[in-house]
């Protein structure tokens, strides 16, 4: 690394690489450019950030950085959940949210390319206009980036049918190495020709590589009005059982949620819609199937919800009933934030462990006086418990820390993984390197130092 | 590599670490684990054929390979196109078909374990025998096995709806480096933890190292009935616009085909269905919703056809009608096959640059003099030229051989790839190294060097 007396130049040189008012180095101008949303990060002194307008500006600094072994640290809209965000000490932090064009939106090949910076939501509208539909939904969605999505494989809510962002992502275009700009994947629907290093792009955070442009794939739109199904049960194994008869009736539900006790009890004392009182646990599941077979889908839902036990049940006859029933899970965020900062968890068990999962983050909660609500995409075995911390109380935020790590072991002892959506970033680091053990590890040091031989994307996340 | 005066002692070693009748040397037995089905394709001496009937003798021979730098050729039952199963000299061809169980079918988490040998019929039959159904469905289905699938990332008719075997493998079980069993993936439905090594592995054809186990994921079944819609066209331009409008009316067939008039003209010299006499061009549409929205899907296809200026249409009204409309594409394989060897290409474009494809190609066939017939997963852009050249005419072959180099750089200067999904084996070598370029092949080779250190892995494969 250039060494800190020949700092200075070496930035007058950057400056100098590029147009006027792209290097930041003014506090109040970097500040909102150092992390994400992830509670508990560390996050590094940085030395500038960096906003390029063009993949040749993204080029020469990666360049510069190369040169004088500055780490590099990329990031969309910064709403990521693990710290792969935050900036390391001594980096320049590039920030891509002026990269936000849709270059291109074809119908003919059921495909757009865009920047990086583009807002989800924001590509979403601008394919639905072509009559065309970006499936994946993170809940981020109205802030994050296709970029950082791309970078953390991010999954959503319609995922459980529709696959997540690594199913839709054609080619790309990258600045690695020492400045190289790469096109790497296609834009035909299908193809072979080598190694598949876009997919490895794909959820790397930023470890490989500046991602400066995507090729994704659409769908036919527009999509089929959503039905939504309701049903409260007095446990998490009638939920489990109601899950798994979804699963055996071979349904394919476009959403299907959990939320427990803990988020309904603080929805309620929002919004006061006495949730709570109808059982401990909700499940919500949407079904889009047109026509008459979205009405039969619903139709097995609710039957699924009530053989099960559901001690309520109800499904959807129109839009703002459907909203209805899925607002606890939508203002299930916003309620638990209201009591105290809010570290969202993401492991990832096989489907069928869902309910032994909760149980286990139930006991590991009151084993360490933590309070912990969930919020859980059911149909995935995905869950997000959510640990809520009282500002400034130290010691209950070294137990819940110490509760976190517990959780995590408890998803890959039932064999899930320590990151269903979410990425490794700096929280989940001492967990994957658990669960992937020391030769798969060993493997990603080489794909590592192969492809990033100065080391200089993004180091310390994912793996140290 | 181990000395010549070396190899019989360090083959008795191998014989010892291995039980009896493992280790094949006798040509008589090794003649059929030495080559695929690409013809043209170079094959080299074998040192031997190593049958493993289980991951501990695979890394055991992995091992051995590694210590003595022998070269492993892995391969499945042969079935592939580009040469990427032919010994190479010296090479130890580890011949996979005897792991051949199906391990676990789980309807509760949709997911099949099965060892690499399996059919890909065998484990279709068994997956629908549990309700469910693994779409990838190669035209080798019958005899190719899933670890041919996955190391070449096998295509075939559904995928333009339902994705290739990528999209179906969630997890598998390799030896890699000098003998580790490591495990990549997941068994969950979701996961970002690390790199996607297992994505890597899928198509790496053999060269980062051998597949001893593989997870996929399901779909739920049993599929509803497919319904047939054919059509015959006068001239490749509105047989494009036919496939064109299918995409534009937001369809999703279930198998969009395309059989050109030499293929038409093969199937008619053998079975005399008068096929060739209705058109130039013959598109054959599946699709598969169930019930109502089926019948409407069925519909629109007729529609698009017959308003594309089809000078034939017809759609199935039961299966025995659909099997008859599907029988040009069934037979075209068989009926060129008789008429001298075939090489079967497998580039892929745009799939609305495939009539400038097709008409390239026969520009290409005229100016070379070579036969050249035409089959085409038309909705993926997906074309397979088959060449047809005299037995024993050199000649014929050489000029057929630079015609198959003009037709690969057509496919990249339309903005397509060299192999859709045959893989790149020792055929597409070239055309690949073009359609990447340098310094995506030097990311390729960062890669293998990094995982396959001792260069042992099927070398000499997908790049030189």
């Amino acid at each position: 690394m250039t060494s800190g007396r020949d700092l200075p130049a070496a930035l007058a040189e950057l400056r100098g690489l590029l147009p006027q008012g792209r290097v930041l180095t003014d506090p109040d101008l970097t500040a909102r450019y150092l992390h994400d949303e992830a509670e508990w990060a560390p996050v590094g002194a940085a030395l500038a950030v960096v906003r390029p307008a063009g993949t040749a500006e993204v080029r020469d600094t990666v360049a510069w950085c190369a040169r004088h072994r500055v780490p590099i640290v990329p990031r969309g809209a910064g709403t990521g959940l693990s710290g792969g965000a935050n900036a390391v000490d001594g980096c320049v932090v590039l920030a891509m949210d002026a990269m936000d064009a849709v270059t291109l939106i074809d119908p003919a090949e059921r495909l757009a390319v865009v920047q990086p910076g583009v807002v989800n939501d924001d590509l979403r509208r601008a394919c639905a206009q072509r009559g065309l539909w970006y499936p994946p939904d993170p809940a981020s969605a109205p802030w994050s980036t296709i970029g950082g999505n791309v970078a953390t494989n991010a999954g959503g809510l319609c995922c459980v049918k529709y696959g997540v962002t690594r199913d839709y992502v054609l080619g790309l275009e990258a600045v690695v190495g020492a400045g190289e700009v790469v096109r790497l994947g296609r834009r035909t629907a299908k193809g072979v020709a080598g190694y598949d290093l876009c997919g490895l792009m794909v959820g790397s955070e930023g470890t490989l590589g500046v991602i400066t442009e995507v090729t994704v794939r659409l769908r036919p739109g527009p999509r089929a009005a959503e039905r939504t199904v309701a049903g409260a049960f007095d446990s998490l194994r009638a939920a489990g059982a109601a899950v798994a008869a979804v699963t055996a009736a071979g349904l394919e539900p476009s959403a299907l949620e959990l939320v427990d006790r803990e988020t309904l009890r603080a929805v309620d004392a929002w919004k006061n819609m006495g949730l709570s009182a109808e059982g401990e646990v909700l499940l919500l599941a949407r079904c889009d199937a047109p026509g008459a077979a979205g009405e039969a889908e619903a139709d097995a839902l609710h039957r699924c919800f009530t053989e099960a036990g559901a001690a309520w049940s109800a499904r959807s006859t129109d839009q703002a009933e459907a909203d209805a029933l899925f607002s606890a899970r939508r203002l299930a965020y916003p309620a638990l934030e209201r009591l105290g900062p809010l570290l969202t968890e993401d492991v990832c068990v096989p489907r069928s462990a869902v309910p032994e999962m909760l149980a286990r983050i139930e006991d590991i909660a009151a084993r360490h006086d933590t309070r912990i609500a969930n919020v859980a995409h059911a149909g995935d075995g995905n869950l997000h418990p959510m640990f809520i911390t009282p500002r400034g109380d130290d010691a209950a935020r070294t137990r819940a820390q110490d509760a976190f790590e517990q959780i995590v072991d408890a998803a890959v002892d039932l064999g899930g993984t320590v990151t269903g959506e979410h990425g490794v970033g700096l929280l989940k680091r001492r967990g994957m390197e658990r669960e992937l053990g020391p030769q798969v590890l060993a493997m990603h040091r080489a794909v590592k130092a192969a492809l990033d031989p100065a080391g200089i994307f993004n180091p310390g996340k994912v793996f140290t």
